[in-house]
């Protein structure tokens, strides 16, 4: 399958089902509406298509994991929505339309983001047959997963590191740390969830461990490359914003193509990872490809 | 023994542990300074005593729930640093310092706040010996528990009820629907942590759910009163602030007087239900007797 189509096909899947389970009736309405505004529509849902491709290589079928990747993908977005916050990185627009605290007010932005934390864990947590399925073991090793790259030591201790670094003199190692706490983690994340699911060896998920690592710097060293060529509108978000802020960038110490050419041999790094598996991770291979070579 | 001694001995206890175990050698130091000085020292960690409490009614000792316990102040602090953000309640004092953002920025009010929630779920999911003890059934039921009491029909649901009726000609069933969401769900949740770590039969710990709602609701009656009665110097945040930000409030309805009738009413209720009990529940109750006749 085209892996383009299969990202679209994912996306349309999670957002059919979000629609579906974001309903609470006992919450207040605006709430509920600033939560589905943050997740449904708009985004790639590329990690929630990085957890399901990482399954599939090991048989399992992506109907049976949409709580968890819709989960993962509240989860993304919680960092998004606050991420986006006037005190935080301040952009008015995000996934092509406005971000959320422009549309439902700053307290909104702080209480939706919460939100889209703590239901994106409910979503699976909730899920009877989807817990029954994985059983208690698997289900804990998920949530300590995810946990664990939300910490401290990842996604909001390198959020903290990117606007503490914004403006200072900066080398590649320090880049990359905050590169791989405040993305890549949180990229490696849903790769390792579906390799739990899938009962992955010690070793492959060894493997899977420091490919989703590799995954996730690509991830972000292309969207440093993409902050600076392309324009906002294909963007979906205000470009040309890491260099007005000055953000601890590669681009900022190497520019563009040396820039291109580090990522690429960080792609060569991971894509070598998936030739020397027992496995075949095809759709996982053209997902990493597809991350490094997108428009926006 | 006296129960301000148990209150204070216990958060001494959870402060020294709490000492000992946020200590993240690979996380941005401002962060964990910021994520201490938001949990560490101040209140009195009720929600903690509550959880200690009621497990103790089951012969579980304190010394095995620090982490556990520890955890809901972590997490009972996310919810505080956030609600003092200038968007939300726009404080600069709590607990008789400077609010989290006050000294270290909104940026880090906000991501801070993050910090404690993720880090106090993984507080106690990362105390192997404690997870091994409770074993994973137990421990999936804790997890559910404070989840859905932060969840959107819980503590986060509250808190946007609680702003947008700001100003708004309330009810005292609209007052009361904010105070379980907001508050109550999130003191029913230490208990019912207690309860079933205790093994708690099936009728013990539907009574507790109903007396936990109660002691919330008693909790959030008597914040109000305290904001209106007491001088900023004694509450360690600043007083007053329910009627200049026209908060719905039962004072606000029914003036100080008829609102100390309704939470004795309500604390009666609760009480009743400990009366009735197999079990001897001497420091809850008492707990609860603390939570009414308190000064701040």
């Amino acid at each position: 399958m085209d892996i383009v189509q299969y990202i679209n096909e994912n996306a349309v899947l999670l957002d059919n089902y979000l629609e579906q389970r974001l309903i609470f009736p006992e919450a207040p309405r605006r709430l509920i509406e600033a939560l589905r505004y943050g997740v449904i529509g708009g985004g790639k849902k590329i990690r929630a298509s990085l957890c399901l491709a990482t399954a599939e290589a090991f048989g399992i079928k992506r109907e049976d994991l949409l709580s968890l990747a819709g989960g993962i993908e509240m989860i993304h977005s919680f960092s998004l929505v606050h991420d986006d916050l006037p005190e935080m990185d301040n952009d008015d627009y995000r996934r092509g339309k406005y971000s959320l605290h422009k549309v439902f007010g700053g307290a909104m932005g702080i209480l939706a983001g919460d939100a889209l934390l703590v239901e994106g864990l409910r979503f699976f947590l909730s899920d009877f047959h989807f817990c029954q399925w994985v059983g208690q073991t698997k289900l804990l090793k998920i949530l300590n997963i995810i946990l664990d790259a939300l910490s401290v030591e990842g996604m909001v201790g390198g959020q903290v590191l990117d606007i503490d670094l914004e403006g200072a003199e900066v080398d590649e190692e320090q880049v990359m740390d905050i590169y791989r706490m405040k993305t890549a983690r949180f990229i490696q994340a849903p790769i390792l969830c579906g390799a739990i699911i899938g009962n992955a060896s010690e070793s492959e998920f060894n493997d899977l461990e420091r490919f989703g690592l590799l995954v996730g710097e690509c991830f972000q060293i292309k969207d440093d490359l993409l902050d600076i060529t392309q324009p906002s509108e294909v963007l979906g978000k205000t470009a040309g914003k890491d260099v007005k802020q000055e953000k601890a960038t590669l681009v900022k110490i190497y520019g563009i193509d040396k820039t291109q050419e580090i990522m690429e041999k960080v792609f060569q790094e991971a894509e070598e990872i998936l030739n020397q598996a027992n496995r075949s991770f095809s759709l996982l291979r053209e997902l990493t490809y597809f991350i490094i070579t997108r428009c926006h």
